[in-house]
């Protein structure tokens, strides 16, 4: 099955990890492939996905924020770190090594055309049917909605950095 | 702070446990209380959140689905279950002892009146400002929105179960 969760609102990919806990917890393989996360930034999800390994296991392929947040690099080097995840997501989809692949933020990176939309709808179509796979990411084209199973739009109704509250550690990270 | 996630859409409970692995891989120490889930089922994220205690604990105070799904159990049952729950959260959250306490479906026992909505918003405004609070389920009243920082309503745009698919382990529990 795909599952997409979209939407502004924060959750996305959370519910994702979650669902990868319930999975892991069904004795199911779980592999996180984060297209913009990047090595350099140490996050919460890694330190406990890591104490679950090999179980669940965690990619992070990405470069980082893309031109926000102090992002000084070439786009060039985003697109490429993009489609070397797009690369590694495709084989593990056809490893037969994981039951549930999540591409963490791939909706972003087809809205910041990263990577193509196209290539990421064939990589879906191709995809042996005993793998769920669920994206994540703001922005999900209509066109992924309609091949998905299952998609949620995580919408925001309030949000604290609006009240001027700035990130928390084990919160947004 | 106080996050709520509500909607109709799949993605609310894990995205409160994705929150709790974050916070957990940040050194917090984590407490889910389950409304309406029962000690009977089994359930994935049951197994993979045993693996990380003490870091991460579990209680299902519920008795299960109410009125729907077989539940044969009279009313009563299903309140006093809600009752004790509600007492244990709250002297979870004055303990000391967690840093995030999540209270997983609480708006739905709070919707089928198991508990008191002026309850469980008293129970929020006493708690210490150092303990994070999470709760999920569907129709959160609109106070409990109005007392939170952070809100998300998980929108279904698509649910596989319309098109007659049924739960599957590891992905609906």
């Amino acid at each position: 099955m795909i599952f997409v969760f979209t939407g502004n609102g924060k959750g996305k990919t959370t519910a994702a990890i979650g669902q990868g806990i319930r999975a892991v917890g069904q004795g199911k393989r779980v592999l996180m492939i984060q297209f913009i996360k990047s090595k350099k930034w140490p996050t919460g999800e890694e330190k406990t996905i890591q104490s679950l390994e090999p179980k669940f296991q965690l990619i992070k392929g990405g470069e980082g924020f893309v031109g926000i947040m102090g992002d000084k690099l070439p786009r060039e080097v985003h697109e490429l770190a993009a489609r070397e995840t797009l690369k590694i997501a495709k084989n593990a989809i056809h490893s037969g090594e994981f039951d549930l692949i999540i591409l963490d933020e791939v909706n972003v990176a087809i809205s910041l055309n990263l990577i193509k939309l196209r290539e990421v709808l064939e990589i879906l179509k191709k995809a042996p049917s005993e793998v769920d796979l669920i994206l994540t990411g703001r922005g999900a084209p209509k066109e992924l909605i309609k091949i998905a199973d299952l998609a949620t739009e995580c919408k925001e109704i309030k949000h604290p950095f609006k009240k001027g509250v700035l990130a928390k550690i084990g919160v947004e990270y």
